[in-house]
C-alpha cells in the first residue's frame, strides 16, 4: 500500500509526533511506502480564499467549489494543493495524525480538508458517501487528547467519541467514499508515565498490524435514498 | 448588549456577508452595540503554533495551552489574538457566521477558537461546561449550507444537525459556559431564488427579535459528576 500520513501537531518531540514515527516505521517495515505530509514544517496554508485561484472562471463572485473545478480542470491550482492532492490520489491508506483540539481538528488540518478535498476529484455531484470519489481507499484517524477514556462514551461527560468526530469521520471522510476505520485514540497524554506512552504505542503497532480487520466507522449508502435525498424506506 | 460577529466568508458579496449584515442593523436598530470581527478581511492567522508565543515559559518543549497561560500572565500575547480576546471578553453575544464546510467550521474560524479561546480566561482546570469561565454570556451559531433541509433529521442522509455541530455547539461554546441558543440554519443557499433568500433574512430578523425566548442547546452540568468526572446518577 501507499500510505499518507497527514500530521499537525506543532511541537516535533510531542507524543504525537511519536506516534507518527512509530506507524512510519511499522508500516514500513510490512513492505507498504509511507509519505509524511508534516503540515506544521510545510507551515501549510488552511484558509480557503480567493488567493487560491490566479485565474477565475467568475472573478466577479466566488464560488470556492466552481472554481476549484476550474482550477482543475486549466491545471492551475496553487502548488501546494497540486502537491497534497497527488498525495492524496496516489495513497491507498490515509492517515489524519493530530491532537484533539475542541473535539475536532486542528485549524492547519481541518483548513488542508477544505483545500485538498477538492471538488470533482473527492466528490462531486451525486458521488459522495459510498459513490464518492475516493471509493476504494480507506482512511484512518488517529489522535492525541488529553482527556481520559472514562469521559467518553454514552452516558459520559463527553458523550460518544465517534459521535464528536462524526464531521471529520463521516461528513468528511465518509462523505468522500473513504472506507474509514475505527479512529485510534490515545487517551490523557499530557499527563501519563513515560511507561503508559511505551504501553499505547505498543497499541497503535498492534492495531497497525490487525488494521485490515479493523471494525469500519458506518456512513450512509445512497442506495437507500433516492435521487432528492428522501429515505428510500421509512 | 455588546453583540460581537465573528464572520467568516472569504466572499465579500455571499449571501452569508448579507446575514451578518443583517443582523448587524437589525441588532443596533435594537439598541445594541455591535462589532464584526470579519477574519477574512482581517487575514486572521488560524495555526496554533509556537509563533504565537514570543517568551516561552517553555522554551524546549510546547504546550500550547500552558504557554497561553504564560502569555497571559506575562502580558505577551500576540496583538491579533488580544484584539479578539478583548472582543470576546467584551461581549454579551457571541455570533459565529460562517458558510459550513465539511458539516464543520472553516478553517480559519476553528483557529479563532484555537487560539482565541484561551486556557485560564475562558476555560481551565474544572471550570468547563457549565462552570466555563464565559459563564453568563450567550452564544450563536448561524451558517450557510448547501444541503436542503430534509437532508438532515434522525432518518435524512446526512443525520441530525446538532448532533454534526456538536464539537462546536457541545464541545466549544458549551465547554467555555457561554448559553448556547439553537443555531439558525439558511439551507440549500447556492442554489435558491433572490425570493427566497430575502425570506430567509425575513425569519433572521425574526429569530432576533424572539431571541431571548429562543431555545438552549442542552450541555452538561458538573453538578452531575464527581471530581473525576464520573456521572454520579448512572
Amino acid at each position: 500500500m501507499n500510505i499518507l500520513i497527514v500530521h499537525a501537531h506543532p511541537e516535533p518531540q510531542s507524543f504525537c509526533t511519536a506516534m507518527m514515527n512509530r506507524m512510519k516505521i511499522r508500516f514500513e517495515q510490512q513492505g507498504h511506502t509511507v509519505t509524511v505530509s508534516d503540515l506544521y514544517a510545510k507551515r501549510f496554508n488552511p484558509v480557503a480564499s480567493a488567493d487560491d485561484f490566479v485565474e477565475r472562471s467568475n472573478p466577479d463572485y466566488l464560488v470556492y467549489a466552481l472554481e476549484q473545478r476550474h482550477a482543475q480542470k486549466t491545471n492551475s491550482l496553487p502548488a501546494d494543493i497540486a502537491e497534497e492532492l497527488k498525495l492524496l490520489e496516489q495513497c491507498d491508506l490515509l492517515i489524519l495524525n493530530f491532537p484533539l483540539y475542541w473535539f475536532s481538528l486542528p485549524a492547519i488540518l481541518k483548513g488542508w480538508i477544505d483545500r485538498v478535498f477538492l471538488s470533482g476529484v473527492v466528490y462531486g455531484g451525486r458521488n459522495f458517501y459510498d459513490r464518492g470519489l475516493m471509493k476504494g481507499k480507506q482512511a484512518w484517524v488517529t489522535f492525541t487528547l488529553g482527556g481520559r477514556e472514562h469521559m467518553f462514551g454514552e452516558n459520559a461527560i463527553h458523550g460518544d467519541l465517534n459521535t464528536l468526530l462524526r464531521p471529520v469521520l463521516r461528513g468528511s471522510l465518509g462523505y468522500a467514499g473513504f472506507d474509514v476505520l475505527e479512529p485510534f485514540a490515545a487517551y490523557h497524554v499530557p499527563y501519563i508515565t513515560q511507561e503508559a506512552r511505551v504501553a499505547i504505542l505498543d497499541q497503535l503497532d498492534n492495531a497497525i498490524d490487525t488494521l485490515q480487520s479493523r471494525a469500519k466507522v458506518p456512513y450512509p449508502s445512497l442506495d437507500n435514498f433516492d435521487t432528492q435525498m428522501n429515505p428510500l424506506v421509512k
